[in-house]
């Protein structure tokens, strides 16, 4: 083995999460367990709504806490850039949605993104006669840049992309396409990023990655409960999108229940129409603060680390490594493999006899799927290579 | 007092309310304390969520089990016609934005709606072109039926209602608007309800009012927490209605990742694009439980019979009440009152004072208002009046 002591010890803050005394979860691309501190978060914060309901609660103090959090977490420009969103799925729909459509307007996507960043899109084809242009993935999991760049034309508005593949596990390069985006001729070529799988895993830098829209679920890598997510907005665009939902929390005078003055908040609080989820923040905002104290150059160095030693493993027990790892820079937290040869039991099987043994691994696409997080121990992985067929 | 003993009695059920141990709350048509097993539901499902993740959680189970209790709640066809939405401002705009509008079709409100209820309209009115009629209240508070009948004209399509107004806390008939509107020439008439003040309260039967479309915000008077709310839609008219966000699970085939057949679910589940809100759902489930134990009919006894004493008693310290409450029917959990005089305090100052004697109203647009639920105690009511100045 090659890996150090330093590499074989547990991750500063990794010790707060009860998953551990239970199985070795590697399904953070699924869904994750909320951390320990998320769980005290919604523990604590029942017990005071039975007690006091919203009396002296601080809720609203804390919403903006947590967003501030989320910001610093993808060194968004603040607060005002980030709103809570119900799941991926409805922040995304703040761009499919907001933008001014003119037919003829194009969007690229790709052939393999999750339906989240699918549908929608296919949404708005049949409806405003935006056309959809997919690129293909490569035969090797990666999806090229330079396909990327190539597919953009001077009617695209939206390239909207998965910063990591969820079924391959690849990460693309952002910053080469939103480069290319904002020197559109047209001045309106946006960079929009489903971010679930790699926000709370790797380095997320809106400014430096040049990204203008973002949505990430917080029940993955950002080990929330299910139901809260944030969508990102840069600052200069929130006045060009109109909400997908208008409501009356989204109103400059909101609070002023009986004036229904028509105007919309200049920042990314328009994206917000009604009640806040106020447990699912708290829990969100719980995780969130753990991983910002463990600082995300650790967490990703950790989770490099221990998807390292699977992937260096695995040929031992006869499956190959579909996931695009040459590059550094492709990594991701997922990794995707298949059996070698002919002789193993069928992948379903596989998942299966594995979690009766307290081993939670997927099945996406006809592959397996492991994605460990920080927390994870060495030792968990060498059991789940013990225990693959 | 005309109040018998077993009118003094607490309600059956209604000892599971840590609040009662805290204060004396009236402002459920605000924001409610979540019920104690609302608050144990939510402890539970953080500790199985961080120790398993969604390892054998029964998690999707469940939230068909709340759908059903919902139905049940309202007397929906059943769980196929439950959607289970962020705040009632996302299920109002599944109307708002789902149905295929004509330049020219109306939408007829009243001219005192909570901005949940309006700001949408408005915004329609302004991209789409649909005229919107309001109807004023009256001076004494009531929004008189034959004015919403009068306001329908054959370009109606919707009639969009607070069952029970927030501001008033007057309730109105809704089966002669439903009447009207399911006999238009056009076939195209519906009614949209806003029951936030009413489910939870008071009997609310979808089928015998005739209600086509209703939301409603778990975090007051279905005692859960703020973030889920339930949207129902009559089974006919799911179809009718594009899905406000088109996402990954309200699919046919929603399961399959990789296929991107575009194919919308047939009923309320189009209304649910992305992942579901799982502890705001357990919290709720476990309230509207209890309320269905209890029994709806029994709390709103209970809750008639708490306002009744507070009415009777609010003029002995020089206040009168405006919400209507002359015919059983226009009552309902809201008592908007004011004082006969001048020599009051400022009402803000009273609602403070309030406060810190641990006694919670509200001031709604200039008057005070104070909402109690079924578990609070005919004692608290008197307390109450004792205390106001």
């Amino acid at each position: 083995m090659s890996h150090d002591s330093s590499q074989l010890a547990a991750c500063p803050g990794s010790d707060v999460f009860p998953i551990l005394d239970e199985m070795a979860f590697f399904n953070h691309a699924g869904v994750a367990p909320i951390s320990g501190p998320a769980a005290d978060a919604l523990a604590q914060y029942a017990a005071r709504a039975a007690s006091h309901a919203y009396v002296d609660s601080g809720w609203y103090r804390r919403v903006r806490e947590v967003k501030r959090a989320a910001a610093t977490l993808i060194n968004a420009r603040g607060e005002h850039e980030i709103a809570f969103v119900p799941n991926t799925t409805a922040g995304l729909a703040q761009v499919v949605y907001g933008l001014n459509w003119q037919r003829g307007d194009n969007v690229v996507i790709t052939n393999v993104e999750y339906p989240a960043n699918r549908y929608p899109w296919q949404d708005i084809q049949q409806r405003l006669g935006v056309d959809l242009i997919e690129v293909p993935q490569q035969p090797d999991g990666r999806i090229d840049v330079d396909d990327v760049l190539d597919a953009i034309t001077d009617r695209t508005r939206v390239v909207s992309l998965s910063h990591v593949q969820f079924a391959s596990g690849h990460r693309i390069d952002l910053k080469p396409i939103s480069d290319t985006l904002h020197q559109l001729p047209s001045g309106r070529g946006y960079l929009c990023v489903d971010a679930i799988q790699s926000v709370g895993v790797l380095p997320v830098d809106v400014q430096a990655m040049g990204i203008d829209f973002l949505s990430a679920d917080g029940h993955k890598w950002m080990l929330g409960p299910e139901g809260c997510g944030i969508f990102y907005c840069h600052e200069d665009l929130a006045p060009l999108l109109r909400p997908t939902i208008v409501g009356w929390m989204c109103m400059v005078d909101a609070q002023n229940f009986g004036d229904y003055r028509f105007e919309l908040l200049p920042d990314a609080r328009r994206f917000e129409p009604g009640s806040y989820n106020i447990p699912g923040i708290y829990a969100l905002g719980a995780s969130i603060d753990l991983l910002l104290e463990t600082g995300i150059d650790k967490v990703w160095a950790r989770i490099e680390s221990l998807t390292a030693r699977l992937c260096e493993r695995l040929p031992e027990k006869g499956y190959r490594v579909f996931s695009p790892r040459d590059h550094a820079d492709e990594r991701s937290g997922i990794v995707i493999f298949e059996p070698t040869d002919d002789a193993k039991p069928p992948l379903p099987q596989i998942v299966t006899q594995l979690q009766q043994q307290g081993i939670v691994i997927a099945l996406r696409e006809g592959r397996l799927r492991a994605s460990p997080h920080y927390y994870n121990r060495l030792e968990q992985i060498d059991r789940l290579i013990d225990a693959l067929p």
